[in-house]
């Protein structure tokens, strides 16, 4: 094999594939990325962690087409520190991939492309186009209620399914629920019921970045791909079944508070200043017109602070984890959300109206 | 106390106080400021570790003169969560302080004025004056030498006396020394040698981003003083001998490379991108004008890269550190640095010219 790539765009490819390689494997070669250089031109790299895999193609001139692998941060690196506009040739020979631009050389030591696993993707028989900024959405909205805990590992993605005409997207951790609906899109009829993993969302979401237009998207019960310009991820989906969310969305809270998110956030922000690192509990006293946010901590005194708000139920006390709060208002972008309230105890509906594709669903904290 | 101050103002000074602080406290006053309103205006910050002590003068409105103290990571992260333009107040009765900016209210728990602890600077009897621009210059050329190593404490800060007419300034870890002189200052005579510990040149070199001027130095054999503008940093020297620096620095290296700092630092730091965590070790071959950095790793293999450079004396091969190499090289700010060299085993001695203030000398590794 041997190619020579210009740095930038050797560098770019890398950047997408380094960061699916895990940092430690037991397994060497997964530490390496696969290097391909065909017959008719440009390069492919591919990399992996047995659940995700992503390849990417590129421009290259070939001399010599051929595989090897090589590691892949130690290539990024490289690539990183090589000078602006340098060309990098490659060519792997005996074991070893000499990396050569300008009058810097380097002899990496190689294994074998044939020990290179592949996600097998099989069929996928489900197939549609999701614009970018769409599968942008559903991702910033809803990933950061993605559950961390790896007990309940089926909480650990993001539920994409197919129901009353429309695509939907929802994560939750048990806390806090985001959901999220786009306009249903031509052949995701009979689409099965998926939950895609955290880190396939957060590599997905970086790819995103670098392109318009549209997305294919491909998908099974097991596995599946997004085709992003000309770079394609697979990812396994978790194998669990993702709770009916749909019984936690609470559609009888009659308390409604409307307020500019703005004021809302950097009143809760502030107050939870004093806030505990353990409970991080902010209590929002109901008023006519007012909400007066506050917090109690023991070793740190008290806060509070009035926003002006439009409600005109009568007033009680509920309290919410003042970081969950945050991530949700967060993601609100108009000048004003609706906070539909019950009771102290009872799940909270967070939205901005109720037109808008994405809502939250809250838990309160005794406070 | 009461007292009425801009945010950005109260923000600013606090940033300065609140570093001192550590995150953590056995002594629960350590976390506080002590905020002062005098009689006749103004707030006076002051915090300290016990080592190291920072007083600040501030503007504001005093309506009642008085002292408390309160957490001082608390009051400064209040601070930057206020809304830009705002008017704090401050206001302390019966064991607490309240803040009010706008709508928001914050009373945080106090601990008494009379309990906070304060240096005693004693007799200061060395003054004089010193630009800040030499100051940072000493700072920023010697700091990155200290050692980290506890049990060599005379080395964890920077040596300051007074020789041959000059003031200069030293850091070792033993593996590369770092010396800049400077003008004597008037005032200097009879100083005695101190070692300034780290984290008081650290928080120097941050107050010095933001003086012109001059900065006044007062010292003893046991305290060093720094006026800068209206902040005062006391500290504590670090009670020990400095080695005798100046034996280590070699005056007869015979064999004279002069080379491109930038083409050199570039090439170790690629080189260097295969080098194991452990030993980052390169090696310099030496050739008729022409370095060939290389460097060996078991596991990742070799890379070589070439630098032009004037070179007459016999080749041979030596082995530095590529990490402390590259912080030499990095404070090198001219086309051209001269590395005088004797054999593979002597310390090497690096500067931009026999006229310049700074010089480096740093031990060779074997490789």
């Amino acid at each position: 094999m041997k190619a020579t790539i210009e740095r930038a765009t050797l560098l770019r490819s890398l950047g997408h594939v380094q960061s699916v390689v895990e940092r430690r494997n037991t397994i060497p070669i997964l530490s390496n990325v696969l290097i391909e250089a065909t017959a008719g031109g440009g390069l492919r790299l591919m990399a992996t962690d047995l659940d995700l895999q992503i390849v990417d193609q590129i421009d290259a001139a070939v001399d010599t087409p051929g595989a090897t692998t090589v590691s892949a941060h130690l290539l990024f690196d490289i690539a990183r520190k090589l000078p602006e506009g340098s060309q990098v040739s490659l060519s792997a020979a005996e074991g070893r991939m000499k990396v050569v631009a300008g009058r810097s050389n380097f002899t990496l030591p190689t294994l074998p492309r044939d020990d290179f696993p592949v996600i097998a993707e099989g069929e996928l028989p489900t197939g549609f186009e999701l614009p970018a900024e769409t599968l942008k959405q559903i991702i910033d909205k809803t990933r950061f209620a993605i559950s961390t805990e790896e007990t309940r590992y089926y909480l650990n993605g993001i539920f994409l399914h197919v129901a009353d005409g429309q695509l939907k997207a929802a994560a939750t951790d048990g806390h806090r629920l985001a959901r999220v609906t786009a306009e249903k899109p031509e052949g995701a009829d009979g689409m099965p019921d998926v939950i895609v993993p955290r880190k396939c969302v957060g590599e997905l979401r970086k790819l995103l970045d670098e392109v318009d237009g549209a997305v294919g998207v491909s998908l099974s019960g097991t596995k599946i791909r997004f085709e992003l310009g000309r770079a394609v991820l697979t990812s396994k989906l978790i194998d669990g079944t993702f709770p009916d969310y749909t019984r936690v969305i609470p559609s009888a809270n009659d308390k409604l508070l409307k307020i500019d998110p703005r004021s809302f956030m950097q009143g809760v922000d502030r107050v939870a200043t004093i806030a505990s690192e353990k409970t991080r509990a902010v209590k929002m006293t109901l008023d006519r017109d007012r909400v007066t946010l506050s917090v109690t901590s023991p070793e740190n005194g008290t806060s509070t602070e009035d926003v002006p708000g439009e409600y005109t139920s009568p007033g009680f006390d509920i309290g919410f984890n003042a970081r969950y709060l945050l991530d949700i208002l967060n993601q609100i972008e108009g000048d004003l959300v609706e906070v539909h309230l019950a009771d102290a105890a009872a799940p909270t509906l967070i939205r901005e109206s109720d037109t808008s594709s994405a809502l939250y669903v809250l838990m309160p904290m005794r406070v």
